[in-house]
């Protein structure tokens, strides 16, 4: 099978840190989206939406959105286990990286998109007046989080799981949306110091 | 275990048809959303985000996320199965449900938070120019679904699954949120007739 990646954006770099942190090597098909290469022919025939990543199995089959494209490397590569080992802590880490796609790494991709100039002809319209609403509500999350970090190590529970990863990538993309993690969430600090020493990350 | 239910909002409705469907009887906590009762103290301890439905176990332990919860059904009541059979299957209606909540089911709600004059206590800031942008989103992917419709019966393949229950929530939802499916768009009309018909979206 191989992946057409997006490189550094947000939902591309969520499977290639899952495919690290399996220790699984697959053939990368890299696209520029900076030259718009996500929205080619190539990869409009294979994802209508021109999104990515891609992943293209050996016999053509496509499977398009990560979280479904994590879950069935998962499916063939069960170990280290990401996404849960029996029916509770898969619906909690479930929970978990749901809440984070749709309060926070939402909320800072909205917040990008309707505010940096760069994105003036990627998001049309751009509402910017809708990106700034979701700067507030990126930060509000992230200070919920905070205190549930206070209890535990990890965002799911006591280890590592796809929903850091979706944490991770949203930290990475407050940058370029010029959101600042506020000082005194000390935990959230911790959490982040801890999950960018993973090889995975720094990679 | 019990549902803390929010009646016929689009989430709450997703979690009572996949109840139905499976043929579960739960304890059901009715929330008056109308009244703000998400808001109330019952359900903020519950959940700090302040959003139905949540699933109550036994023990106390709470789930939230729609989806989550119905992962977590789905592995106590395997049959019928609505998430998927095999590792492909599974990442293919993962991929649909997806497609159908960020793509669909969530341009639908936006128009509705950010137009309906009901919504503007609830949606702070309200920003109509982001509805109206969300409009025209959820017809364009309703029209890549006509065509996928055009070579299958169900949403995700042959038979019916999790992404069609998204599906189901999201077309009714267009009613309040003011948007009209086109005519012409004959695919989703037989497939929203079909499983209109089903017991667990009549009843």
């Amino acid at each position: 099978m191989k992946l057409y990646d997006g490189g550094r954006a947000p939902n591309p770099r969520r499977v290639t840190i899952f495919l690290a942190e399996k220790g699984i090597d697959i053939d990368i098909v890299p696209v520029d989206m900076g030259k718009l290469g996500h929205k080619s022919e190539e990869i409009t025939a294979r994802n209508p939406l021109q999104r990515l990543p891609v992943l293209e199995l050996d016999d053509g089959t496509i499977l398009t959105e990560s979280v479904a494209i994590c879950r069935y490397i998962e499916a063939l590569h069960p170990e280290p286990n990401l996404f849960g080992k029996n029916p509770l802590e898969t619906a909690q880490i479930e929970m978990w990286n749901r809440r984070m796609e749709l309060n926070f790494l939402g909320s800072v991709t909205a917040v990008f998109r309707h505010t940096h100039p760069a994105m003036r002809d990627w998001e049309v319209p751009q509402v910017p007046e809708w990106g700034e609403a979701n700067r507030s509500r990126a930060v509000d999350f992230l200070t919920l989080l905070d205190g549930e970090l206070a209890e535990r190590d990890y965002i799911a529970g006591d280890r590592f799981t796809i929903a850091d990863i979706t944490g991770i990538v949203g930290i990475s993309f407050m940058k370029p949306a010029k959101i600042e993690l506020p000082a005194h969430l000390q935990n959230v600090r911790r959490w982040h110091e801890a999950v960018s020493a993973r090889p995975s990350v720094k990679g």
